[in-house]
């Protein structure tokens, strides 16, 4: 890496995409990226957490067709007004390019195809909840700047559509929803959130409440992870998605939209965790957790070759995932920062010293602390080494978050903060969108967050910005 | 099922699909159906086994971007004049329609999408092999009838996509792919298989050979299922993937494909395997292996749902995917049927009289077979039983082929056959494209197959057809 994480965020993190082969953004067609082994290993990994996860939540898997007709598409006028704007449209096919009969939507989120699909499949109060996702990709012909992961013109996803009889059914899933978002966000990839209801102007299209769990990138800007939005009754009333009840009464089904983007937790993982090294990936997504590296003399080679092997084996046994890079061509000074720049948790060396010593050497990626350790030991310590490592970089997230996050109590401080530092900023507001407008132009891009959903803050009276009544505490902050 | 499969094959398919809520066609764009989760679990299954077998052979996971610009389309042209008539085009995008720079096709296949980047990719030897494979859907413009799983214009499948410094690799590549085919097709899902080379007429458009694997389909005709592709140097050259060798020379690359498509996956597990009370699942991608059903009387109820439980977690805790079906608003005859339907191989019925006896019942889904087995044995006569299902379904699916599988030595015998039973049809022929094409058309579609990859048969001397000298033995069968 030729130039340093917090001295150029946004070169640093160009070079490592690239240098550490997570995506190549050659491919030729404009905002789309092809995504390369070592990163989709890791999405892969994020997937099945989430499917786990949702799984054992009671949702259920389906595969929808990723073309939607312009007429469901139209169906829900605030919908379609929000993503219009960003969709690609199949207007023709085949060897003489016929028209086809509607323009077909390549999908930029999947309500408008599924739910009337759920129209046909509910009937009666037997059916609910109904509680189906899908795993796949998204299409959005993004007018602002793209970058790999942060945000693409195709990007993957999982999106879990919820119908329940009651709105209490539909709330209490929104907040497991962020429970499955704190779990494994926080919890597996040691990215630290804040959940926030975000402001009426700054909804989902179509949403009656959003709910959205926001980060802070390096450079002071926030990144949006996964959001969940409480759709009330707006999209079953046009879908006409209904059902009888026990009384025989017939009632529209109150729903909820869940949408873990996997490529931006991604951008988040890469960001937060990776240093000038290059990245240092959580042990619970990490491809190859313990890498060994032979230190290889003339004369103990057979006997390094085969404690590697040995050492490899005891930790697979132990369900660690450890490989051997025993490639010739490369000298193991080459190796470290190879595996160090691919961001491998834990690194193992074993040379003849260590051979005769009876003991390998561990190389913590997080901190670079060394530690010899006896070859009997070698599962266990590598087990603990691992848990630290996961334990520390949401620690050390943690913290750099709850840094750069301070109140403002005028108007002169927030932007000050906003253009210098940024991070997440506390203001007291009045709740006008106007005021959130003129927040945001004055401050060249400081966005009303929302509030928090949990915690009831109060950091004034009246509006920092217009100096009316305050309505409620917020938070602002420069966004991806 | 209204309908005994063999009666009425095409009925008993449609309503099986609906019935066991495999997929669903109401879908409103034509030959585009939504998968519902029983399938998607079952996809998700064979997704895995091929993956898992890919990664062991040195394949990495890449995910490339789904749409195409038509220029790299327009590349290789024996390959841009099999697909033009196929593919979907993306013309216009956003809010106001805006016409794009260039066309760009929704991926029939990623060929074209993928041999860019490989060309920036591959520089020396040392870059060599280049395996990679993906996982998703692919789009196609089907003139012929779509059918759920069989055909359809969205389809989900694995491609493969490999580069060699030299052709005996590519060709042990193609023979690795058959290997896998045989291991999971055959093998897991216990579909019979052979294994053609494609004649001339009928390779994929741009390989030099295809190998394909066909099954045969309780209506006598054939289904395609993975096929693998030697493509030489025909996409290299054009686009220019090339090395330097060991000795610096500059060469091309050589490549093969490799597409096994999971939804005609499932369509031969249902037409195969399926029965005239609905599906039967080979154990290894059965959602649930084992369904346990309490036979409840008010008495004995807080009793035989404990023992339903206690069955459960023994035998969840053997590895065997169990569940108990403890719903209070069906009653237990209407269970045996629902899951009959839905293929689970094993059925365990508890009920008062078994908890007295300290035993359960095993129903086989395959055979019907009741067995009584001890509680404390209830682990292992259920995985001794799920392995003799798996291979009984094996066995049963291989007799039928055979039986379905003949040797034709004149052209009436020929024509009979294939206009009676269907099947595969063996005959002496002469290699002529126009010889085929005349048996196609006056045997109202009869295709040839292809020689056998393996084995060197010679059922003749003259062709069946034309009556010139015999270069080869093909089968010949009715496909869908």
């Amino acid at each position: 890496m030729s130039v340093a994480k917090l001295e150029d965020f946004g070169e640093w993190y160009t070079q490592l995409v690239q240098r550490a082969e997570l995506a190549d953004i050659r491919y030729n067609v404009k905002g789309f990226v092809v995504f390369r082994p070592w990163a989709v290993r890791m999405m892969n990994k994020m997937f099945q957490l989430f499917e786990k996860e949702l799984e054992e939540k009671g949702h259920q898997p389906t595969l929808f067709p990723a073309l939607i007709p312009e007429s469901n598409f139209r169906l829900e006028s605030e919908h379609v007004e929000g993503f219009l704007p960003e969709v690609f449209w199949v207007t023709e096919a085949g060897g003489s390019s016929e028209k086809l009969e509607e323009r077909l939507a390549l999908r930029p989120t999947s309500e408008t195809a599924m739910y009337r699909m759920y129209a046909l499949w509910v009937r009666s109060w037997r059916d609910l909840p109904l509680k189906l996702y899908q795993r796949g990709q998204v299409w959005r012909y993004e007018g602002k700047a793209t970058r790999p992961f942060i945000r693409g013109r195709e990007f993957y996803w999982i999106e879990a559509h919820n119908a329940f009889g009651t709105e209490e059914e539909a709330l209490a899933q929104v907040k497991e929803d962020m429970g499955i978002t704190e779990k494994i966000v926080h919890g597996d990839l040691g990215i630290p959130l804040l959940f926030f209801q975000r402001p009426e102007h700054d909804k989902f299209a179509g949403a009656v409440h959003t709910y959205a769990a926001d980060t802070l990138m390096p450079d002071g800007r926030v990144l949006q992870l996964p959001s969940t939005h409480l759709l009330g009754q707006n999209f079953s009333k046009p879908f006409g998605i209904a059902f009888l009840d026990q009384r025989g009464d017939e009632r529209h089904v109150w729903q909820t939209c869940y949408g873990p983007a996997i490529s931006r937790l991604m951008a988040a993982v890469i960001s937060i965790h990776g240093d000038d090294k290059g990245l240092v990936l959580p042990p619970k997504i990490a491809p190859v957790q313990v890498i060994i590296v032979p230190i290889l003399t003339q004369k103990a080679e057979k006997d390094v070759l085969e404690a590697c092997a040995q050492v490899k084996n005891v930790l697979k046994s132990s369900g660690i995932l450890a490989e051997v890079d025993d490639r010739r061509e490369y000298t193991p000074g080459w190796k470290f920062n190879e595996w160090e720049l691919r961001g491998v948790p834990l690194r193992v060396e074993v040379g003849p010293r260590d051979l005769r010593e009876n003991r390998v050497i561990l190389v913590r990626r997080d901190t670079g602390e060394k530690t010899p350790v006896e070859r009997a030991d070698v599962a266990s310590q590598t087990r603990e080494a691992l848990d630290r490592i996961q334990a520390n970089l949401a620690t050390r997230a943690d913290e750099a978050m709850r840094r750069g996050t301070r109140t403002a109590t005028d108007y002169a401080d927030l932007k000050e903060t906003l253009n210098g530092n940024g991070g997440f900023v506390r203001i007291a507001w009045c709740g006008r969108e106007d005021c959130a407008k003129e927040i945001q132009e004055e401050t060249s891009g400081g966005v009303i967050r929302g509030t928090l959903v949990e915690g009831d803050e109060n950091v004034g009276s009246t509006c920092v910005h217009c100096g009316r009544k305050a309505s409620q505490t917020v938070y602002v902050s420069k966004q991806y």
